[in-house]
């Protein structure tokens, strides 16, 4: 069984995805060639997840596989554009049929899910690395951005915070949770869910949105440094599961990343608006925490004020 | 001086290439908003350039951004594509921005050169390892695939191969060139010209084209492949340096990587054409080295006949 470069793009990389969509010439060419639709725009983004430090080397390849995926689609989730094809850049140690075979599989599952096609990429040998360039499109000048915020709009985050980083806690044993909130907090971990389906939301009624890949009080962090505002926000407003509702461990929806959630601000004009969403999305419920202010960044926590200015996610380089 | 993630991006990635062109929103968002031309496909290639494998570790900086964007401009090349922006996710093993300094006036200058903006990515920690995906412009079906060649055509390479490969081993120390060629090679390895003059008359007259980056007889035995052919090529008729021929050090044309020339069948009525294409492109001349047969693949050695149907270039995964 010959496993060289392209005996392994050939063999679990060739076919991923429905071939019915946009693209002209996929895997095996120099470059893939793609048709752009008229009257929109290309959204593209690119995020590499390494072994070790973005997942542990051990994490079952198919999780992986999603991963890599779901968090770029949050990407685009965010920006308010549908998916549309994406590249893989694959790192590997070894060459572990056993391990490309699962973690194709697992690609295979998530393109299909999400009606993605692969079109190209290339394989290396080396410490694991996926790197994924995804693109999608938005009808054009319908992009959403962190820049449009405006002091008065609601500040609104999808689902509940906290549970990614709290599977991994979890994981690290440094909790032990009960049985039911431990698998819903490691499935938040593994398998995070991009929240594509507040995009026509996204696209009507938002000022500005980011995915919260490195905890809310970080990212939206950035949402107010791009729009040159400030914000206040309600420490119990946040949406968070009981156990850290009792420990009061509000870090963990906070501080710690990889929940994926939407975080957006959102005209109070279109409170009525906000309200319809969740009647009719109570899985991906959009619940206020706050508002968008001239200036400063602070959270309400009862009668105290926390200066949250110089306050950052999740950083690579620390 | 702050150096996490996205103050790296910031600081040394934030404005590289003109901003005049079709992107809409650049670095610093979730993703990028490119505007694509009507009547255009846009084609797309991602590679990864890994430390201690596609290049030194202790390679200087700036040749490593201009190598991992010329590789990728060279796969455009290859697919008749105009460039347009690309993506950029570096993974560091530290921050060093001497180091950092370095890469991004490189790249900045590569940019430049090329008329390339970048408009989005990540920065890891990690093992050194670049990967760039880039995206070009074809008019709507006018892009060249590896797929169309044709029993008759004439098959061609650009420029002089064998030069990085030679440049390689006078780095490693296995030859020792005398002076000017050893420039000229060295330069062949760090500088390869991606040819983008070539996409004109690729759309124009190529059946089928691939850029040689695995050395000339695995990369052709991939257009054999992808069209259903065979081919006749003459040793002595590839164009290479004068020491190669003296030593008659053909395996650095034949087997060796890097070259990024073009090897490309043209339909043999084009003979006029390629005459012309030399008279005014002496620095990117088109050399005829054999014809596409209808099945077979050998390599006329005077009066031998070496059969190549089993050969490929070099491989990761071996």
């Amino acid at each position: 069984m010959a496993h060289d470069e392209f005996a392994i793009i050939e063999r679990y990389f060739s076919d991923i995805g429905d071939p019915a969509g946009n693209a002209v010439l996929g895997v095996g060419d120099d470059a893939a060639v793609v048709d752009v639709a008229p009257g929109h725009q290309l959204v593209v983004s690119m995020d590499t997840l390494l072994g070790g430090i973005h997942f542990p080397v051990d994490t079952c390849p198919a999780d992986i596989a999603y991963k890599a995926l779901a968090v770029n689609l949050s990407d685009l989730a965010a920006m308010a554009a549908s998916p549309a094809w994406f590249l893989l850049s694959l790192t590997l140690p070894e060459n572990d049929p056993n391990w490309l075979s699962q973690f194709s599989i697992g690609l295979r599952q998530t393109a299909d899910q999400f009606n993605l096609r692969l079109i190209g990429g290339d394989t290396c040998r080396g410490e694991l690395s996926i790197t994924i360039q995804i693109a999608g499109l938005v009808p054009s000048g319908r992009f959403v951005t962190r820049r449009q915020a405006r002091a008065g709009d609601l500040i609104l985050v999808s689902g509940e915070l906290g549970n990614a980083g709290l599977g991994l806690a979890q994981k690290q044993g440094e909790v032990d949770l009960p049985g039911d909130l431990q698998s819903r907090c490691l499935l938040a971990l593994d398998r995070p869910q991009p929240r594509l389906e507040l995009i026509p939301f996204l696209r009507e009624f938002a000022s500005a949105a980011i995915d919260i890949s490195d905890g809310l009080q970080g990212d939206l962090a950035h949402v107010l440094k791009a729009s040159g505002c400030g914000a206040s926000i309600l420490r119990d407003a946040i949406p968070v599961n009981s156990w850290i509702e009792q420990q009061q461990a509000y870090h963990y929806a906070l501080g710690a990343g990889d929940d994926y959630e939407i975080c957006c601000c959102v005209p109070a004009s279109h409170r009525g608006e906000i309200e319809n969403w969740n009647l009719h999305h109570p899985e991906c419920r959009l619940t206020e925490i706050g508002e968008v202010t001239e200036s400063g960044y602070v959270l309400e926590q009862g009668e105290r004020l926390i200066d949250l200015t110089n306050s950052q996610g999740y950083r690579h380089f620390d």
